[in-house]
């Protein structure tokens, strides 16, 4: 009797935590919108982006962009193609938008030049590939590909990468092809900016913090998460990092589990923002770890580890989509560039918070 | 009467529960030698080390390498000094020593180079500094310091990385100041055995696998985790990669949360191995995540960690010091370079399985 009754009370214990772990997850689902099944999600940067700062001609065509980008994926994944395809094509169509900062619009380093990185991971395999600090190759994000594809290797860097490219057979352009004018002279600000503040900020000493600081100047990633019909969950990011960076800076876009990471068994992930901070939380796996290990829902991880960036003093946002199609886009900046698509080819595309 | 009833059964499974998970814990403890309380612990690299293939003068050699690292680690922390310069100290000695392929005696990439990358965290503030590909830095592991504290980034690579430790004050060498005759012979044989193999081996296609595969040449890492009087955990490692690496392949040594990751709430990680996978697995976050998000011991998340880089098909080893100065050093290679030394001083250092 005394243990019928002790099973009893365990079995009625079980039950209130049950519901009470049902209910916390369902509060969460409630403050999303993302609950219907997407099949591909994509962000173009995240950071000070304001609607009084856009003029009507300048948000259509951010909008037309990322359309462009989601039919694309989209077209790939009814096609019966991998997500791994989708997440490239879809990359790819970003990275040759000038609005975008990737490939061609990439922003320009302390010395003038276009530095590019990119990763893709495929979550059936956890195989990955990236490159860093690239600036021949059109589209990086098929050079991190080929990384993956074709060598033994998961990241390459600089010269030695856009070696291996050229032998793989992908397209090399002159290094004049990322240009953009709108980008140059971002630069220019910055260096004005920073030469300003060397003068006349009696607190800057360029010997003790060798780095810049351009909290404003970092953002502009581009990234594509994708669910194809066979299950299988891909991950791809690309950038240019951030106007003005010095001395090789790799910031978390290539970095396989920091701006970068996918697992058929959790979630695929894509981050932008402010990189340092991302690379140090290891934001993209610890998504997947609270998911894998805590049970935390995609829209719970996501808040979760976008507020860890914000505790360290970092900020930006991410996209994930789990095995399943829920999606969540998190980001503690004023906007994010974004978009969704469903099963059905139902498009969502947002700026602003 | 009845609420009393389930209160004390509810106390009573709580208790079960608490035992279990105890013993489950002790059942691991029980197999580990390392439950006295550690303050820091290296390594010299995982791999094909048999004793059938040492002499008995480079064994003592290695030990002595080890042992001095050891005793320069465990002085800066008996002065006061933080876990972070403790952990710089130890990897600097290696880094000098060429029987570590690290700094002085790293191995030369398919052209002839030394090029080394490091990394180090601060398990108190999760600050991080890291550097790839550098080829005029003597002490690769002092340059990721300075990248941690003197700049607003986290890594840098390649000839930026240099142009930094110059500007911040670090000891500049030649590049031949790395070579070693025995590191130069290696990249020979390597480097014969390659070719051989496009000649002898059909299925060898150079043009599909732009990579090369070196299953004896990846190995040789050094790194240090170390836990201070005041309780705060660091990380660090250093690391010449593989030989006849190709293509600026950078590998999970200067990659926070892959090779080495430190967090005061949880563990202080360094790995060596075959680095792609351990990009591809997060190791050393992974194994922080299963602490923090699992409850499971240094020892239990150590072993897990290091099994799911073997499923993947990788192998090698890390050294994991959690908040309370246990250690974890598994390996699934023949043999790993290996110290550690107690608060009271006792230093145990060991090479085979």
């Amino acid at each position: 009797m005394k243990t019928f009754s002790l099973l009893r009370s365990a079995a009625w214990l079980l039950v209130i935590c049950s519901s009470l772990q049902a209910r916390a997850n369902t509060a969460y689902a409630d403050d999303s919108t993302h609950q219907e099944k997407y099949v591909l999600v994509i962000h173009g940067g995240a950071g000070t982006i304001l609607k009084k700062n856009m003029t009507a001609q300048k948000e259509a065509a951010y909008k037309a962009g990322l359309e462009e980008a989601l039919k694309t994926g989209y077209n790939a994944l009814q096609a019966g193609k991998s997500s791994l395809d989708a997440v490239e094509a879809t990359i790819r169509v970003l990275e040759d938008n000038p609005l975008f900062n990737a490939g061609k619009g990439a922003v320009f380093t302390h010395d003038g030049r276009n530095e590019m990185d990119a990763a893709i991971m495929n979550g059936k395999t956890l195989e990955a590939g990236s490159v860093a600090g690239v600036s021949t190759i059109r589209n990086p994000i098929s050079a991190a590909r080929a990384v993956m594809e074709k060598s033994e290797h998961v990241m390459m860097a600089g010269r030695g990468a856009e070696q291996f490219a050229k032998e793989a057979g992908l397209e090399i352009v002159d290094p004049s092809y990322f240009r953009t004018e709108e980008r140059w002279e971002g630069l220019q600000k910055a260096l004005k900016a920073d030469s300003m503040k060397s003068r006349l900020d009696h607190s800057y000493q360029p010997a003790g913090k060798l780095g810049v600081e351009n909290i404003d100047n970092k953002f502009g990633t581009v990234g594509c998460v994708a669910l194809d019909k066979a299950g299988n969950l891909a991950a791809g990011t690309s950038t240019g990092g951030m106007t003005n960076k010095k001395y090789g800076r790799i910031g978390d876009a290539p970095i396989i589990g920091a701006g970068t990471y996918a697992n058929n068994n959790t979630v695929a992930v894509s981050c932008t923002g402010w990189g340092e901070f991302f690379i140090r939380s290891v934001v993209a796996y610890d998504l997947s770890a609270l998911m894998a290990y805590k049970g935390l829902t995609v829209q719970e991880a996501g808040k979760a580890v976008i507020e860890k960036v914000g505790t360290l003093g970092g900020n930006g946002g991410l996209i994930a989509l789990d095995k399943n199609g829920r999606a969540a886009l998190p980001f503690n900046t004023e906007g994010m560039y974004r978009g969704m698509v469903t099963a059905e080819g139902k498009i969502t595309i947002e700026i602003y918070k």
